[in-house]
């Protein structure tokens, strides 16, 4: 593989990023604070009144449907359409997608209407999106998919996306190329919002070098490797959540080649 | 006594309850990580469509109105209906209550239509529920009632409800026992969104055991022993929300029972 | 100058104000733990159903902009309009004003409306709201406006009430003196809510000493000069916000009067 994250680490670093959320009231914090420890820059505003003009001025749309109400859907579809329109990145996280007929609902309709460029999840939400039988319990997932691999391919294929499945592996395709992580720590699923975070860092890269599966997979390792490293500067799960702000603000390139771990199929 | 706190400890990281929260935009990452670190698992889902639908897979409520308004006030009464259906157990935290009479009737209505399992809050908005003459400043609240137990028995006892005030000095009560519980630390009340986190706590540990007198002691002696242990590793308000974190996830059962302090009446 | 800031901050610490918020949904737990840490408490209720009765009990009313919708933007003139009826301070930070035209329009109408006792901003809002031709890039802001100073007395006078302009430099103006402020670190820029928390600085001192550019002054050095002691205790960005609570928190009156550093012409 020629492929080498530092790139788009840098990259995201000369461009800083502006990425636009309309995201849920529980991690939107750590959303904000991992866009700007990334290299981004991030807006938050989500009233339907003024999201089409602000997405005008971003390089990346996360939306985030944590805590998605019919007010919040609103500026979703309205920011998607004026996005789509001209051409910038969408990034979806489906969260909670199965739990609930209306999340699903809400979930099928901002696919086939705004087509999101990444539809990033856990490996039981992406289980349900693509068609597997998945286990869904609360926000965190459990798949039991053998086959989610292939349908993951197929999904991106025909939807001409890049889909990003996370757990203790990793999976991103863009439905050519199906890579596998395994950067990353246990201790991530002992804090809330470290799912969100990811999609937030997808986001910054997709702003920065436009939505492919490698600018996602950089995207995920850097956070994955910032993890690594924090576990060695904290005490437990509240000490890990700053301190995984201060590795992925203080990374060096090299260091995400030297400590990036994938495979490619 | 023969009660033991690490039992509720135990059964809550064997069950690793789903506690559905409907709560307030400032505290709500907090109380989302406290679940976490006490063996639980949040959900966040505030939306009048699926609440319902949400409430049903989780195994308690936790309703707190700290930043109430109409969009999510409907949402609390629906999900409360449901979970009153199946006999889940719901946790109110009336916050704030008696500083407006908007706030007062929510608090009403909400008691009178749902009937909560536990009704937790401070002493001054305990005083308010149970008609002792409170002073209320805020969201902090000082109590000068002098019979607030004896009051608080009673409510208890008529609306066979669990009470459970916090402050210096912690009340519990089911109507029968009064128990006086003296674990805790003053630097709780510099640090926005303990008082929520207890509430969880009680949401967790209801969600595992059942809303008993017992399991709401259990729970928050554990967040108040984990604040004991987190002065030991923090240099102020900043610093002591994380290291509380770090104890809470690390507590050994054997030393909840080493270090409950509690009377009981 | 006779100028002492620890007269306020000491005035602060006596008064304990209860300062009402209605805020972003992004940075309000910093705003909260913020406004602990200097010395007031927080209320944060946003209804439109009881904002006039709740600000009735507080000393004064910060506005922050951040993710305003309808709902809000409701209950900012509701609070506002009751609370310029008792000349309690109200402090705006119109965040973003410039990037929308909603935006720009809501921060018209709050001004005009509500005539707020201290409006403040970034540099580039600032920009926007005295007529400079900035350059408003998402939350940051540039402004290449070469008679800033100019402008902001100007406005200061007319509109009979004090502007802050925060940045590397801080400005400070009530339309006769015109502070410079030197204190702070470059870390500021890269934790999400600095530029609120600030705001709510600035609410707490106007809270207990009144609205005047020399509180506005103290809060900001306050707030610059805890930052400037968190660098001392951090690792980056992410350790950095717990640091400067608890710097915050710490602060010796003695101290802000040793290291604060500004002009006044």
């Amino acid at each position: 593989m020629g492929f080498r994250p530092s790139g788009y680490m840098l990259k995201v670093r000369e461009v800083h990023p502006l990425v636009h959320h309309i995201t849920n009231y529980v991690t939107v914090n750590d959303c904000a604070n991992v866009c700007i420890c990334a290299g981004g820059s991030p807006i938050m505003s989500d009233s339907a009144y003024e999201v089409e003009e602000m997405v005008a001025s971003a390089d990346a749309l996360v939306l985030n449907i944590g805590t998605i109400n019919e007010r919040t859907l609103e500026s979703m579809k309205r920011a998607g359409k004026a996005a789509g329109k001209v051409g910038k990145p969408i990034i979806l996280d489906p969260v909670g997608v199965g739990a609930t007929k209306y999340r699903t609902n809400v979930v099928e309709g901002l696919i086939s209407s705004l087509h999101p460029s990444i539809i990033k999840s856990n490996m039981g939400e992406m289980s349900t999106i693509v068609g597997c039988k998945g286990m869904v319990r609360g926000v965190d997932s459990v798949s039991s998919c053998k086959d989610l691999a292939d349908r993951m391919l197929a999904f991106a294929k025909e939807n001409r996306c890049v889909l990003v499945s996370t757990g203790p592996t990793d999976y991103v395709t863009d439905g050519r190329t199906f890579f596998e992580l395994s950067n990353g720590v246990p201790m991530l699923e002992n804090v809330s919002g470290t799912g969100c975070s990811v999609t937030t860092m997808i986001g910054v890269y997709a702003g920065a070098c436009g939505p492919s599966a490698e600018s996602a997979v950089a995207a995920v390792s850097a956070f994955n490797i910032a993890a690594e490293d924090a576990i060695g500067h904290c005490a437990g799960p509240g000490t890990f959540k700053p301190a995984l702000l201060d590795s992925l603000y203080a990374m060096k390139p090299e260091t995400i080649d030297e400590k990036v771990r994938f495979k490619a199929f």
